[in-house]
């Protein structure tokens, strides 16, 4: 185990390595003509302006929080270090959302040009590789960091090496926060506003080069499902591997015996606690990296069947390879145990979002559609409620087997198990938007319909997987929310004993803990609300704008030679309402722990963590789901699946008001919601130390 | 204190006696032409068909669950008086909604014929006594069941009278929930059913006698929203007192003693505490009675003043009763602050309501119709979520406040305190319905403008006031929530304390408590979703019913002479979809707290109790606010509030689909998970002793 870090900082080097070489073998591909490569300019300058002011932002919030934590950890001499971490994960995180997004803009054109030349399988191969940057740069990243902190710091005392993780986890949650609910804004404001003046108002079809607002909504799907899902999987990633790290710190010691029954002595045990999900990402990184080399080998088979085969692919082998190696370094089958139930938990997550959004429910809701849009919506919230069942069952069910071999360390394990395959689980959803992308400059080029059928169909295949991705991160969310909870409530009694005070119960008898209970569930809520405005008021700032273009530049709608569009204009107007717009969820999210905290005690914070985590689970996979059944169910209908009921009728309107709804359900709301609760959980776990 | 029971019961008797004679005064106004009567009668029967096959299921339920808990407490000698305590529980529900519905269904029509004859202030004052026959059968019913408990059993062993008030509870409980459930289907699916064939379809407007399903449309005011209504509310009331009655029984002997700092002796105090609540809602009931006589008093003043005097008057007179009155009795203050607490909170909860279904957020939804019924959707859904804050962070500020002078109990007493004024809630509550019938038998009787005038005003008011009410009830299941919970965690040790077993800690580390949190956090999403489906599958059984008379009777559509609709057919449809429709959902509420305790243990039951409460709470309050919201920026829209865009306009149109929405968002679904809350704290309560 001695060497393990320096092997998890080689494995994510050859990981960035490989990204690099796929990144250049994107870059120096065929662009196409003149007209695609311009629309993929404006995108990808688009998509980098919204980053570099992004950034800027964070530049500054970042610098104050290190400056908040340099002071707030001085007094434990820990000041430096709490500020460094912090940097740290969230500059990696920046690095990954920039190398990932980049590669994305590029990919998507590369993707088009490889569909018009060389046909599906090439396009495929492309559109893959662009994700595979993204899937390589979020493991490496992360990999890097936790493993360099493993190699510098693994051998300090228990408080200092918490601090560091913890906040080096807070770096990359609150990047991930913002990037995630910025990216979600932006990305159904650019999506709804053009949606309603182009295909509302104007009458004319999705991506058509006239829309001033196509490009914004081209940019949205890089910002959004590019560089927010990366950071969020990124976070996920992290934060699942700290919890269980910070659990190895404070936990009983009987309790991790049960890792290694022949190891005896507490500290090596501890050692071997924090250092072994490190391990386990390594070995999942590899596999994943194994992974990704197969599907692209396998681009000939149809689209769906290499997707599908890439999500199954890396929790059977980690399992597999677990299985074996674990019992020789020492370590009990129990973690075996507690993997496999997280690997297998996910997938099951996993495949129920996929029932929900693309099966029986869905066409339920295309019947509802029949009776207008007001049953097409109450058929769509029952769906999504209904939903959170299963998912939520399936991860007890994890809890509990997990639990049961190896206690809370378990749970935690079991969430890093559910994101072994992070590399691949990345590279598949970063393929979705490169997919749309393509198909989207396949439109506005007018490069005519066989191209558009071949991205079509890598389109289709693409959500479908992101609906299964989504399926995966509450899933992980959740688990590492629990993992840290506990870690939390551990480190708060920690404190305590150090300071010779009484140990603190989280009992939910206290009146403290019950009042936290319902302040709790309250944030989850206005995370929902505030980001379910903001996507409607930025979406009118620019519909105004569309609809001036329209009203102002003659031959516009009509498409007259001559009669260009702005779009940048617009892509300046979504830019600047999305930054606007995810400052107050975000410090919202940020904020409540630490007021709580500090105001109301140990108890109250531990009860909102607590009712945060059921109402915030709930909701977000209601969002998800409910969002992705109503997009499908309006595809359905597009797809003459009602007979009678063709594109236009009033059957897909109704159903066109269910996905209006959907979209900042799943793409916005949903996912901020999902991160409220981890960012909620990581920084309670970071100041638990400080509170009284 | 000794012969407070007696008051109780008298003071509960006293009610019933002025209900009775109220119940007369309705009967023996005159009942207007032969049209109205016949119309009338058509509803009254309808609502009476369904009560009458509504019980008989009940009645089923209930000969099952005394024989189970028969069997279930036999071991411990209880058997006889846990069956017997839950007949009379679910008996009294069912005597208050059947006394308190034959009054509406009298009243309805008789209110339109005081407009007809001698205008607004008979009107109003005849709609008031019909809906104070409801509200003093609730809360006289209600004390004269926990007075004569009292009287019989007060001096038994501990857990024998606990064990006689749970099941007693359990027995108001379970029928509030069939009941409440029950007409919440029945009423939405008859009013959607019929406003999507009448309104949208046929084009005639609402209440319009041709329109086969507006008869049912009418029972299903008096079902729901009388008698679901009514058996909520008797339900909160019992509940409420039984909560701080089964903390008195079961916490440290030390807090009590805050309530009563000289008395020291153990029995009397655990005495004290238990008698001390039926106290309060004796002087919360005479107090009510008086406020009756004082609204009535003031029929010539504008309803809407009248209305919200009713409401605010009790609170402040039990408070300022208590204040004088408890020191006499050796009571301290403090319990006089959580009463107040309590009652200001609620007070402040509704306000807050009335804010979220009548001002800003109303017209803010109302904007956003303008481009189209997806943003009116979006809108509605976050006004709802943003409504959850304020209510939620009063109920955690009442809960401080309560808490921090008599702890535990302290909770409970401020959701008696909250509940004091129930007889005039629930008169202002059922008032609701019966001038909204009202309405409707004027419109079907063609008695034109003037009468229809002042229904109009009567109902507009009406609407506010059951706004108020829900936030009221919302509130009070909460705290009551919040108590029953403490209950049951003091219950489960005082059991295995009694056995000589090792105390449970509900401690939010344990991974029991967090499974059971993601476990419980299930049960509102479930209830949810089964209430819309059922709702949306009743709804469209009768449209296809009211399609088929339009169809197959000739000259109906058209109101040719002669050609007369079949409501009959419709009222039995509606009946038989709702019975069969609430019994899933009811069954989920009751099982569920039972099979997880039975197979899981304590400890995961206490954690889905949380879990239900965090996520029941936000979601039942998101439901009734946002449903309620939809319906008055359909209203503003329809009043000429958006110039230009009147009744029929896009924008209309789109606020009629977020009506839709929030149709059984606001009357089934969310109504029903709030009941869904207490019924498992309640159950969990009674069978807290049985668990291992």
């Amino acid at each position: 185990m001695e060497r393990l870090s320096l092997y998890a900082i080689a494995t994510g080097v050859v990981a960035l390595v490989i990204a690099l070489g796929l990144y250049f073998r994107v870059k120096s591909a065929p662009e196409g003509n003149e007209r695609m490569s311009t629309i993929a300019k404006y995108i990808r300058e688009g998509a980098m302006a919204f980053l570099v002011r992004e950034y800027k932002v964070l530049a500054i919030y970042s610098a104050v929080v290190s400056a908040l934590l340099f002071v707030g950890f001085n007094s434990q001499g820990l000041g430096l270090h709490s500020a460094l971490a912090f940097i740290s994960g969230a500059g990696l995180s920046l690095l990954a959302g920039f190398f990932g997004m980049k590669a994305a803009t590029y990919a998507n054109v590369r993707t088009t040009e490889a569909a018009r030349t060389q046909g599906k399988a090439a396009a495929l191969v492309m559109a893959l590789d662009g994700g595979a940057v993204m899937g390589l740069c979020v493991a490496g990243l992360g990999l890097i960091g936790l493993g360099a902190i493993l190699q510098i710091f693994g051998g300090a005392e228990g408080h200092t090496f918490g601090t560091i993780i913890h906040s080096f986890a807070v770096g990359a949650s609150s990047i991930a926060l913002f990037a995630r609910i910025g990216g979600g804004i932006y990305t159904k404001a650019a999506d709804v506003g053009a949606d309603i003046v182009g295909k509302v108002e104007a009458n004319i079809p999705e991506d058509d080069p006239r829309n001033p607002g196509v490009i914004a909504d081209n940019v949205g799907d890089n910002v959004g499902d590019v560089a927010g899902m990366g950071a969020d999987i990124y976070e996920s990633y992290v934060a699942a591997i700290v919890a269980a790290m910070a659990l190895a710190l404070t936990m009983p010691v009987s309790e991790l015996q049960r890792l290694s029954p022949e190891t005896t002595e507490e500290g090596a045990l501890r050692a071997l606690g924090i250092a072994f999900p490190v391990l386990l990402a390594t070995v999942g990184l590899i596999v994943s990296i194994g992974a990704i080399f197969v599907t692209r080998a396998l681009g000939k088979m149809p689209p769906a069947t290499v997707l599908r085969l890439a999500l199954i692919l890396p929790p059977i082998l980690t399992i597999a390879a677990a299985f074996f190696v674990l019992p020789m370094v020492g370590i009990a089958t129990a973690a075996v145990t507690a993997l496999a139930a997280g690997a297998i938990g996910g997938a099951v997550v996993g495949l129920i979002t996929d029932y929900y959004t693309s099966m029986k429910p869905v066409r339920d809701i295309a019947q509802a559609a029949l009776t207008g849009p007001g049953t097409a919506v109450i058929r769509g919230l029952a769906v999504g409620m209904e939903s959170c069942a299963v998912p939520l069952l399936t991860l007890c069910a994890v809890g509990y087997f997990a639990n049961d071999v190896l206690g809370l360390y378990g749970i935690a394990l079991s969430a890093v198990g559910m994101l072994a395959g992070t590399a691949v689980v990345m590279t598949v959803d970063a393929y979705g938007p490169i997919a749309d992308n393509g198909g989207g400059i396949s439109e506005m080029s007018g490069l005519g319909p066989d191209v558009r059928a071949i991205t079509d169909e890598l389109d289709a295949v693409g959500n479908t997987t992101a609906a299964v991705g989504k399926g995966f991160a509450i899933g992980s969310a959740v688990l590492t929310v629990v993992s840290l909870f506990a870690a939390f409530s551990m480190e708060v009694n920690v404190g305590r004993v150090a300071r010779g005070e009484e140990v603190l119960t989280l009992n939910l008898i206290d009146s403290n803990v019950l009042i936290g209970l319902l302040l709790g569930s309250i944030l989850p809520c206005l995370v929902g609300a505030s980001t379910m405005n903001a996507v409607g008021r930025a979406a009118g700032a620019i519909v105004e704008e569309i609809r001036r273009q329209f009203r102002e530049i003659p031959g516009l709608r009509e498409g007259a030679p001559g009669a260009e569009p702005q779009p940048a204009a617009i892509v300046d107007l979504a830019t600047s309402a999305a930054i606007k717009e995810m400052l107050m969820p975000g410090a919202v999210a940020i904020i409540a722990p630490v007021l709580i905290g500090f105001l109301l005690g140990a108890q109250v914070l531990a009860g909102a963590l607590a009712g945060a985590l059921a109402v915030g689970a709930t909701l977000s996979l209601l969002m998800a789901n409910a969002g992705g059944a109503w997009d499908n169910a309006k595809k359905f209908i597009e797809k003459g699946g009602l007979t009678g009921h063709a594109k236009g009728s009033d059957a897909h309107k109704a159903a066109v008001v269910g996905d209006t709804v959907g979209d900042p359900f799943k793409d916005t709301s949903g996912p901020g919601v999902s991160i409220l609760i981890k960012v909620m959980a990581v920084v309670s776990l970071l100041i638990a130390p400080l509170l009284s």
